[in-house]
């Protein structure tokens, strides 16, 4: 039996049935295979505060959503977790769709490392809103090789 | 003319007002004031994974609730904003309510640093489901005494 | 053959030999047990930046040191590393002195993450100078239980 | 009186005086402009552990010279400090030299953001052995404009 290939094709029901915040705040991913993956929010009318600028959760969010991607891609797997993800606010963001491309760090055998930025499509990213770093691990007893 | 005194009274209403994600997930703040916060997730169908665990970016915003309520009850501004949030995700969360309590590190001039705690109420907070450090910043020309 | 039992009488000579800085920077490990390790830094011509203060690297060694050896004491292995620490700088640190104490916020298979805190003698823990997390992996093939 | 420009010339000895960490491990500034700065390190014997490997708070001290070199050649002042600073560890350092880099993700009025990443000079960038951000903050009272 071979081993199911990941690639953008079936991430994307994969995580529109498993991250179901992503089409609550309003992201699709737009690409997805080992070297990065790209989340964009186009986003709707939960993702706002008043004054206009956009939650600081649905940044964490477009992030968590670019790792998964980018861990499935890499990993071929749907058993590792987020350990840990911090976040550096740069900018406020008023103006959707944003952009969110993750890359790896290191990918590692237990450990994938990876580094987050995010940016306006009108400024681009000379002009960072946020950016982030995460670690994911695998779930113990996987086999990554 | 006097300055705006906050408590958990008048907080409630401006945390509904100004960050609408707490009702969209379930929260309601049960405490605040200078020395902690406490923020309560009964959650509801928008904050689970399949599998039935919550998702991360709602531990995150339980973290950003429970700050921006302490950051009031501190500093009676609300010109402060996050400048960065690290977010250690510990164990696997499956059974609301969560609690989670914000402290202070060190309420300084212009940073405000935070320690936040997450735990289910069923276990409590020996069992940690995550642990957050975040950093707030005034905005300039905010004048904190 | 039993495993080798870690305890502060061990840990103190292993420590000596592995982490070279804690000597070059005038620390001694005063407390190490699965729930809390202890190190005090009596200080020396290294540490301190002209006008006085403590350097950081100076603490970020405290909190690598307090963690070594409470990895050591949880895990009774050599072969774990640090894969992440955050450290949040509260106050200049003037006055050695200094307390670095690392607790456990989870003890997992794979993951060790902790809480540490340092402080100053004369003003103990109420008026922190530095907080951190960090996080240690065990080495691949290595079996903790 | 003009204020004190900063270029590479005059920011040597001063970080030689300021931080003489940079000259217990044997670490020299090859560059600093507001756009990057790089610290070079060549080692001595105090900078590694038994087995051979550099350790931990050594890197994080390659960071906190880059960052401090960056910090003066962006905003022309020495009273700034350093908030916060997470290391993500990548793969263990065997080999000096080693060069750390730093580039700001954001250069704001109150607080400055900062990406830095360290490589052994034989294997480059592609294979990093440590990633790390950095917020530094004015000291109060500055004005940065």
């Amino acid at each position: 039996m071979t081993r199911k290939q990941w690639n953008l094709e079936n991430i994307l029901p994969h995580v529109a049935t498993h991250l179901p915040l992503a089409a609550l705040f309003g992201m699709e991913i737009v690409a997805a295979d080992p070297r990065h993956s790209r989340v964009r929010l186009v986003g709707n009318e939960h993702i706002r505060r008043p004054g206009g600028s956009i939650a600081g959760p649905v940044l964490f969010a477009m992030a968590d959503v670019a790792t998964y991607a980018l861990t499935l891609a890499l990993r071929h797997e749907e058993t590792a977790v987020t350990s840990s993800l911090l976040m550096n606010f740069l900018r406020p963001a008023f103006a959707p769709p944003l952009i969110a491309e993750a890359v790896p760090l290191r990918a590692g055998k237990s450990l994938l490392t990876y580094d987050i930025r995010i940016w306006s499509e009108a400024d681009g990213p000379d002009r960072l809103i946020a950016q982030a770093t995460a670690t994911w691990v695998a779930a113990p007893g996987t086999a990554w090789s």
